[in-house]
């Protein structure tokens, strides 16, 4: 028989909460048989919404937790407070091994917080990052570091490029994924001081693939596989990318909309608009992994439907089965040996 | 009479020097009569164009110079060694108060360089910024600064933030421009070292209408007129606006010519279309100043055609005519004095 992965769902954060969280865990389950999914919250109102569905019946439980914590709280405080909140319950399971991951579109800071508090890092690794999948035109790249600690130094980012490069290898299946660092220009010599500190670092690496700077004009073109910055900058990445898309796409609406020959128009480009633009549509690939913490946790949009739920659980059955952490556990040591 | 306002041009600079740049010049020429353009370069070659248009003979005059710096040339070097080059001699009058104003669409690093080491700073201003226009939703934003110095001090900040306000309200015509800090998150205590200390300083300014911080996802929607934030973070903003609009804009196009039925829809949207997108188009609104040296120099895009140079030397004339400098210098030395 195979081994199962369990997840560890937060039933209670998200936009969209419990109903499409809920709906994600049992399309999870009715897809594959060695998942198990335990849905962490209110039991009555998680209850609730199973009772709607059909779906084999040892695969999904139940692990009530009655706090819920909100976006809008300090993200520390909460985790320290609400020891009895969907997220404390889930994390808590993941770090004492009763699950292999957490999934949560609930609050980034408290979960980001709440990963290095009670799951914690895995031995070596310095910092965390939060690694969201952005779409490309030739796919999808992973943009890492996204998370809350920024100023970071340059053993952080080297990290960063080995963590991303095995994530992006064994979970997504890109082969010999290209790692750049985020530049204002291609030359090595350009860059701010952290820039100029971690390039050649980066260059020295023998376990990833370095192709050097990427400008951020390049980023959107998928020019390599793995666009390694710091959090602030990787902040500001994605969610200009964000911005700039969903500006343009209400601008080209309002194009479409103008007279009666455009509205004609669009009535038949339509279809192979929204074909095209779900390409760029982020919740195709799940959610962000927060690397090399002992135990996997992963941060969904707090907008997420059943689709985004549903693909980052099945996302954490291959961290598990690829050994995902034994890996960046070998990466992270090789480093303190010397390059030949 | 009203006085002249003199604008050397360089006419070899750019994708489409000399062609683009001398109709830019003769379009300037022809829309007003105050305006006086110098272009410099290789006679010859500029004379030869001209030769083509009508335009009032004593408006456009020739500075023969045989060099050319080229992007690809490193840019203090290159500032030194080329004397006799476009962009040097257009700085130079700039610096001896011969012109009013140096417009170029040439190397963006020689320009910036030569700006500082030839044209030289305002007293009292630290860094001067290099503040593009970027389209938004609204209408434009100033994104300051996008230059060539990274690692700002939290005192760049402060000053960049009221140059750009001067700007944008004599120049721009933004009535109480205002202005946002750059940062991950929008409470005071979120952000990088340099934010932080960059937030209360901005807070206790009196002479810029300070809104707080701006994430990344509303810079498009224009939610402040004055984007304020150190080079690095600017420039991977400028060129992320870039890559995300190329890339969905192809996108697009793609989705369009996808099948009989899309094809014939884009025969209809393609004119109400290209009227939307052009809203979104940099070009509309001129170069970018380099602000805070004792003379203007504006950075037009390597790609300029005519229009945007047209615009650009007419902003020169805005931005004497409103004694931008001697605002700055006022704004830069309160700066100095304690606040009540």
């Amino acid at each position: 028989m195979k081994e199962m992965t369990k997840v560890v769902l937060d039933a209670m954060g998200g936009d969209n909460a419990p109903g499409e969280i809920v709906k994600g865990a049992v399309e999870a389950v009715n897809r594959r048989s060695d998942i198990q999914v335990i849905l962490t919250g209110k039991e009555d109102v998680i209850q609730d919404v199973l009772k709607g569905y059909t779906y084999p019946e040892g695969q999904i439980e139940i692990r009530n937790a009655q706090e819920v914590i909100e976006t809008s709280e300090p993200p520390v405080m909460a985790i320290r407070r609400k020891k009895d909140s969907s997220i404390v319950t889930g994390l808590k399971m993941v770090k004492t091994g009763e699950a292999d991951a957490f999934v949560s579109a609930g609050s980034s800071g408290a979960i980001l917080a709440g990963g290095q508090l009670i799951v914690g890092r895995l031995g070596g690794v310095e910092r965390p990052p939060l690694a969201p999948l952005i779409p490309t035109k030739k796919g999808f790249s992973l943009l890492i570091d996204c998370g809350a600690n920024v100023d970071a130094r340059p053993s952080h980012l080297v990290q960063f490029a080995k963590m991303g490069s095995i994530y992006m290898k064994h979970v997504m299946g890109v082969q010999d994924p290209n790692v750049g660092i985020v530049n204002i220009g291609a030359e090595e010599e350009k860059g701010n001081a952290l820039v100029k500190e971690t390039f050649p670092l980066l260059k020295e690496c023998r376990d990833i693939h370095f192709t050097g700077s990427i400008e951020a004009r390049d980023i959107p073109y998928g020019q390599v596989d793995v666009v390694v910055c710091e959090a602030f900058v990787g902040n500001v990445i994605l969610k200009l990318y964000e911005g700039v898309g969903a500006v343009l796409i209400s601008k080209i609406k309002g194009g479409l909309m103008q007279n009666l020959r455009s509205k004609l128009g669009a009535l038949l480009v339509k279809p192979a608009l929204k074909e095209t633009l779900k390409d760029f549509d982020a919740s195709e690939y799940g959610g962000a992994p927060l690397l090399g913490l002992s135990g996997l946790v992963v941060k969904t949009h707090g907008s997420s439907k059943a689709k985004e739920v549903c693909n980052s659980i099945l996302q954490c059955v291959t961290f598990k089965e690829q050994h995902i952490n034994e890996k960046i556990k070998q990466s992270i040591q090789a480093e303190t040996e010397p390059a030949d």
